[in-house]
């Protein structure tokens, strides 16, 4: 790929905050290589700590979302706002999470179409609104929600986590943040082999 | 006003962990009141903790944009989202800033019509573009802010707290916050009085 | 405020036809200052005499909705439709028909959130529908209206005053007609004092 | 036909107040039958007179528009808001005052692909943005109508006509008026014969 | 009309392949001349092919859809996608099959408005949904058109139609096809004169 | 995967006519399994025939666009269409013609970030125009295909690919039409071990 990683510097490892630097070294040592959005936020080291700590609050919270829901959420809104980072790196995490080598693409596409459960189907018709029309969101929309089986409080989680990721979007196209090559092949390749 | 200011449990200042608890008596020592995103976001501790750590990273940062610059796009941007409590509370911290009792109403209905500065102008135009499409942003854009003179890190300001209220609004739709009686009339009087 | 009140000439009040500069000083006598539509529309004196019998029809008619419902339908609309004159002047004019400091701020932003009754909410429904995609009334709004004790009559009000605005905001825009300062506080000080 | 002209009552020529009930027979003499605009907003007197006495200080005046050139304005823009009345009424008398047979459904169903002028292109670009989102109306749209030769009071013309077919239209779709069997041949075969 | 009827060469008859030239004529012979689309789709005689065997493939087939509800499917999707060429050649179509000199203005201006069936006013609901946004449809969708006795099959020829006109719309765009002058005035004058 | 290939039925392959099976055999030797939309299309043969002699007369011409271009224009257009079953099977096609693991997620989700050249950007802007909303073609949007060296018959193919596939992207959400599982692989190993 010729494209930079990010429009702005990229700080080297040796130069980041102690902090930031374990972080980096701890994600490196579970996946093998360090995801962009690591790299790249780290220019603004007080952004990066706010980022990452709203994103662990949302994203291993206990929560009545499974972890591969809470990626489909990431995955679905990202798709719809046309963000290759996130739709590509999340779309990876989804189908080591959820052991399906499938389901990232469809989600990303088309979520009406995917082959998901009717609640997951009601999750992510939310977060699909909530993330482009904001205001739209009514009682109507909560209700369905609730008849799925949805708490309040994972209702506060599915939009709690289409709003973090709406920032993440913005912040992504804005400074034209790219993917990891590593992330294109995650998790297809293992489970097809199954 | 009859309705509740959020859809969700407001917890008491009695029942706040410490560091949350001082965060909002000192803001209430400064403007007189708690404002609701304190107390209502405060049902989430760590979501709280979060969100502020990356309000101020961004709103007291030093910056080539001004305080009042600052509030201006959150002002425009919660505006296009028809976001009431970002509208109202913030129009209110922009006319203090601007020291200024008509330009928040302005940039909140329309700032193309607004009585700004052709740089501020050009700055909303970048910001209210993101808010509402973020993949639409453009190198064209982006030309327009350095014919205003603006820097490469003050775009990132501009689109970091565009980035930050994309998130600040869906939180406050989600749990459809309400904004304090006080912030109708802040910075309307005195500066009228002049 | 360094914007002129208009893009076009402004008459001065002693070379009006005697009708509009009666009209004039008798707003003047009741207001205490002449709004902006009535100077800025006179460049024309046959279009303000129609724009203000059509005005006059609508908004003193004996009616099924109050006068603070029908400026209601006024600020919604002309919300959704950016109109800083309409919604800057016709909110104050709310304010004090509602006797209340916050309805119109509420509206104009995003009237599902604000704090009026469901009747409002379907008259507002109704009305911003109509402003924005005039096509789209189908059978099953009207059915909506008439459910919340709506007749048919009163649906033609809704209708007119969103037609006469939809007109309004295209001549304001056009003009870029700026609103009076006095407007920005008009029923805010009072109200709120009580 | 079977559906009514109007959802309201149309009231009979005989109970009608005598202006109107002249006015009325005056058009009728002038084109052979009586449009249905008339009969049907005639259940409304004040507004019935508002609205001609506003149609007819635009339609009639001297102007740097021609007749064609105002009618084009009302197709066009009534094209984009789908209203059926405005259309094919007016689309008669674009046929019959610019004598060609063809010109008025090219101008309601794409008007930048009708055989027309590059000034007249210019003029629908204008009125069609201002009539769906007459917020985005800028400077730069003034400044291409003033290279293709308009004068700022041609801009009123064509912005007043536009704006005033944006209240006709709302009305036409709120009562759902319908158009006059007589008005779809109007204009196509004279002018074809030739 | 100055105008050309394609942006791209035009084949003369004798030019062209022999299937293509003695298609054209037979259609000649039918109509008494050769409507645009065939001679201007004619520069690519491949395509040509395809084009024509999908349409026959659509409209000549036994179907639950008369032939008249088939060109309202064409008439309608070809009007929100702004198609001269096909609002304005189909609909004189439409105006022949179905005898009706005034359906065909009214489907292409708001087919909701339309004095046709409720069952034909769901077909064209489905039809004009899937031609704008095809990704919206939904079973709900489906379910409107089973609900009016629509088959499975039927569905298909309705999707099928405004699928092959979302090409045939794109087609005449294009290549600025132009509509001949007989086709504004075929079914109109016949008709009304019964 | 548990959802069907097709709402409608599949034919199986000894029932199909002679010439259908065929293609079908000839495709699943090259391919080694049978792309799904032979085997749902088929349920209609003559309409089978007519969309691959249509495809065949575009994607297989000479013609100014490698064979590359030519499905990026499908990924694109099929990406703003949220067409699961086009995204997914070109976008694999597009990675082999591409030798590329990387390019076919890229312009799926966004193609203005997609790390390809300016002309295929070019390429990519016109054929999404035309995707969605072909009436606002411009002669200004065929003048950047010019300066970017793209003739007119090339412009032809550009946009004949975007019409076929908005033909395409409707009957695949029509029949809801699935992508077979070895599409989701297919061009990502090999290329990406090298």
């Amino acid at each position: 790929m010729s494209k930079p990683i990010s429009r702005y510097p990229v700080p080297k490892l040796e130069d980041l905050p102690q902090d930031i630097r374990e972080k980096m070294l701890a994600v490196q040592g579970k996946a093998g290589f360090i995801p962009n959005v690591f790299v790249t936020l780290a220019h603004r080291p007080d952004e990066f700590r706010a980022f990452f700590a709203y994103h662990d609050a949302l994203m291993l919270r206990d929560s009545g979302l499974t972890k591969a829901e809470r990626e489909m959420i990431v995955v679905a809104t990202s798709g719809v706002n046309h963000c290759p980072y996130c739709v590509i790196a999340h779309g990876a995490i989804l189908r080591i999470y959820a052991k399906n080598p499938y389901v990232a693409d469809e989600v990303a596409i088309d979520h009406h179409k995917a082959d998901i459960s009717e609640r997951q189907q009601a999750m992510l018709d939310f977060a699909v609104k909530l993330a482009r029309t904001p205001e739209s969101i009514a009682e109507s929309d909560r209700a369905k929600l609730k008849q799925q089986g949805f708490s309040e409080e994972d209702i506060w989680d599915i939009g709690g986590i289409t709003a973090l990721f709406a920032l993440s979007n913005r912040m992504a196209h804005l400074i034209e943040m790219r993917a990891n090559d590593e992330f294109y092949l995650l998790g297809r390749v293992q489970t097809a082999k199954k």
